[in-house]
């Protein structure tokens, strides 16, 4: 038996909070045909059987007695917290429709339906599971379920197990596959559905539909709690300024979440600075004033929050990756050091403006650039450590001015990343809740003989009890967009909105965090204490839903 | 008015629990005179005015009255999580004794004393900082009070402040140095008492007398809850192994804490390396066996945690760093790049086991230890990221083994570092109510008259109200240590005992951990929940008073 701690104890025995739609006997509200949000015909075209079907909710209703049926769940991509708890929702769903419903778990991700990995989910794993981050109760796998032969692979396994739908939590690529899959067993006329759940840290499966995907709650909870604790020290100590970088891919979702939450004095969003045009020296300049208008002030300390993408967002850089990956994977490549692939680069072998980039960057970063490539041949953008590059070129700047007498501070950088300590924590009870609550709608989809929807939850930021359940059909949520130069339907991936209220709320304060110190302390997730601690939602949907 | 989190404001509330003996009315119960650990004739003979007091308990008493008195606090080195409630403590118990007194915070660290800045510490200042993590209520410093001069500043503002007491908060050298200044205001008969308080999140300060030093709770929670995270996220996508450097000076303190909370698959302590006179390469071999021993079980992924301070341990390594410190600091030492150093250096310009150590390091390491030096011409030992050192020399050793055949898995590493994220936390329960406590006993001693003393709290693992107070003279925990060449009176540092439980405890454990995944998850500290959860104490404490 393995030792658990007293925090894992205690919150085994936490029940979620259910939507009222879904605390009993439910019946199905459905609404008017739906379109997709655009390239209406193109969409309508590739899903002729799962295209129009209208949104549906949840409400409370008779008691019926359902058949007997068994489901499977794949756990789809990068670990977010609450996953766990979509398949204890799945499992308490369809067990209350009928005790005899068994729940199946495909290992290591979509891997585990192709190869035929699986294991049965019996109350004795899933009570182990209660509540717990992480997604090691079947592991996950970032295997993309794309061709007609994984899915008749799959067939094979969901006939043998008497599967009557699969359950796919995952991020916006993951549903989208859903999705092609739910149309493929349709049109063969397999009798299996199939059902999609928001997933993602990152923050940017969201839409008209899906108020926000899950484990964004917890991940950046998580995250604000360490920068908040940096910035007390930052605070104390006096002396440091920290440079901070977070995970989530290409948006800038949970950097902007973490400011809202932390107040920092400076946190950068990759699409404003796409938007604006800026170059990696208005960005170094930006942070450079920044310190010395503090350093002014006495104070040679402070914060600086850095989304993960934020490279491939600067407009000259990405001019810059996309010739070196076309230049270093050409034949003139030689496989010489770094070192000497750069004077080769600088020696006419680039394109004028790429020079002059090249030519700006410290040359241990210049060095990153064109040091070993990806399978592919392509430059490995998230090994580049943009903390410590920033950090690098604002103190190299800074003596300069220091030169020149317009700065007489002192710049001392620490340098921190978080991603990894985040995407497993426990749910927080948001996540816990909202997880619990889409495994539930997924087997009333489920139930209701749905296929091609995605569960969801509306209304989060109300008390739970007040939430709404339903499903959405995934076709809905498509538009087509070019990958790997082909046109494909997929869910529009949402990067920070420059329009949205949260950014409208970090812009309008940021002036004031920048020069004042202005932190604030969120402090670790807590379970138990008063609901507006515990219960409390994202600055981001807060202000999104106000 | 600053903004707080929803944490912060609740937290605000908490009233921390006081033993029984200072809950109302205390008298002072003496002990018989004490002696110092070791040295008595030296230290007797330096500290004639403060050695031999006894040790005193604070049990409950009459009520009495006492004459006005103002007290002078000062926060002195690294922050550590409860800082602020110490001063709180003392503001508290000053005032219940006389509501006249007054409270004056030294601000920076003791230079604030010596520099004559300060401020008055009030009932609205003392309220915004109960129960929050930092330093930043008056700030901390590392100017060492050492000289008769500072001694004689400080006198200065605490005459004109009409002082009768400082409290120094701080770790070993901060209250070796306490009772220095202690024995010096006595001698001169100045009237003025000096009082300790351990704080250090290190967990170094603790002996016979002191069972840990405050913030050392909070910050292995921290730590372990987010190393909690990353053992979840191993566990879960099975590909990574990280290695994660703690915090935590010389002393592996941290390191064993977090591996008792959390059961890594390797946890390295400084101590046990260098009593078994283990060289780099023998580290390696012991972390590239475990990763091959897993990989044998198909299983790739795994955690590692490495103390701060490994590197000094191992005693080839701190053979070739004193070399180092002395041929590169002398007239031989051409400022030439890092590498040519390097090649200079292995020319037969060290000595044969400093040569083959050196060699044996990947370059870029080498070349760190040759590379920019502190103000003393020494090398920047805290500067080297051993976590990444070792993980490199692992790879390399797999990839050897690899190409023997004696090892077939996958490895891929990932680095973490741990300090800044701890240091600065809201204080747990334990450590608000610990801190608190040693801040009420601080000025019970005051008010008793005592100097030279450290206010102490004992029985710790037990509830709150059964904690006992008191003070132990400075002077008994005082030997004399060779410190730059010359004899001193100090307080002896405390490393990891190999023969203390704790330490036993993770040896009994440690194979079974490597092998097997083990991981518990202590999730995020609480402050609500039930006492099991919000109220216990750390491992190391669990097993030492056991």
């Amino acid at each position: 038996m393995a030792k658990k701690s007293a925090l894992q104890i205690a919150r085994e025995a936490y029940s979620p909070k259910l939507p009222l739609g879904l605390q009993g006997n439910v019946s199905v509200k459905e609404g008017a045909p739906t379109q997709s949000v655009a390239d209406q015909e193109e969409v309508k075209k590739l899903f002729p059987n799962t295209y129009g079907l209208p949104i549906v909710e949840f409400v409370a209703g008779e008691e019926k007695t359902y058949p007997q049926m068994n489901v499977g769940v794949i756990l789809s991509g990068g670990q977010a917290p609450g996953g766990h708890n979509v398949i204890c929702g799945i499992y308490d769903g369809i067990k209350r429709l009928n005790p005899d419903n068994k729940l199946y778990g495909f290992l290591l991700g979509p891997g585990g339906l192709v190869d035929h990995k699986y294991k049965e989910l019996t109350g004795d794993i899933i009570n182990e599971y209660r509540n717990t981050g992480g997604f090691d109760m079947i592991g996950s796998g970032r295997t993309k379920l794309e061709l007609e032969s994984q899915f008749e692979s799959g067939i094979e396994i969901i006939r043998k197990l008497d599967i009557k739908a699969l359950v796919i939590i995952g991020g916006d690529d993951s549903n989208t596959n859903a999705c092609v899959l739910a149309e493929y067993y349709a049109a063969k006329n397999y009798g299996v559905q199939v059902i999609g759940c928001p997933k993602t840290i990152d923050g940017d499966l969201k839409n008209e539909q899906i108020e926000t995907s899950f484990g964004f709650d917890t991940a950046c909870k998580t995250y604000s709690e360490v920068i908040g604790n940096i910035q007390r020290d930052a605070n104390s100590a006096k002396k440091y300024w920290h440079f901070i970088k977070l995970m989530g891919r290409s948006a800038s979702h949970i950097a902007l979440e973490c400011a809202l939450e932390v107040q920092p004095n400076i946190c950068l969003i990759s699409e404003e600075i796409q938007e604006k045009g800026q170059s990696l020296d208005d960005i170094v300049t930006y942070i450079a004033e920044a310190v010395s208008q503090r350093a002014a002030n006495g104070d040679n300390f402070g914060t600086v929050l850095i989304p993960e993408g934020l490279i491939e967002f600067i407009p000259a850089v990405k001019r810059l990756i996309a010739e070196l990956n076309d230049v270093l994977s050409s034949e003139k490549y030689l496989a010489a050091s770094p070192a000497d692939n750069v004077a080769w680069l600088l020696d006419g072998n680039l394109s004028a403006d790429n020079t002059a980039t090249l030519a700006s960057l410290p040359s241990s970063f210049a060095a990153q650039l064109t040091g070993e490539r990806d399978p592919h041949g392509n430059v490995q953008v998230s090994l580049i450590e943009t903390e410590k590059l920033l950090s690098s070129m604002v103190a190299t700047k800074l003596e300069q001015w220091k030169k020149e007498g317009k700065y007489s501070g002192k710049f001392s950088a620490l340098h921190h990343f978080f991603g990894y300590e985040g995407r497993c924590a426990a749910p927080s009870n948001f996540d816990a809740d909202y997880c619990y609550s889409l495994g539930v709608s997924a087997s009333q989809l489920i139930a209701n003989g749905k296929t091609g929807y995605m569960a969801i939850v509306k209304n989060t930021t109300r008390p739970a009890s007040e939430w709404i359940a339903g499903g959405v059909p995934i076709t809905m949520m498509l538009n087509m967009e070019k990958r790997n130069g082909r046109m494909k339907p997929v869910i529009r991936k949402a990067l920070v909105d420059l329009d949205g209220a949260p950014f409208k709320a970090f812009a309008a304060m940021r002036e004031t965090w920048k020069k004042e110190t202005c932190y604030v302390y969120p402090g670790p997730i807590q379970y138990f204490g008063p609901s507006e601690v515990c219960d409390k939602t994202t600055e981001t949907l807060r202000y999104e839903q106000q």
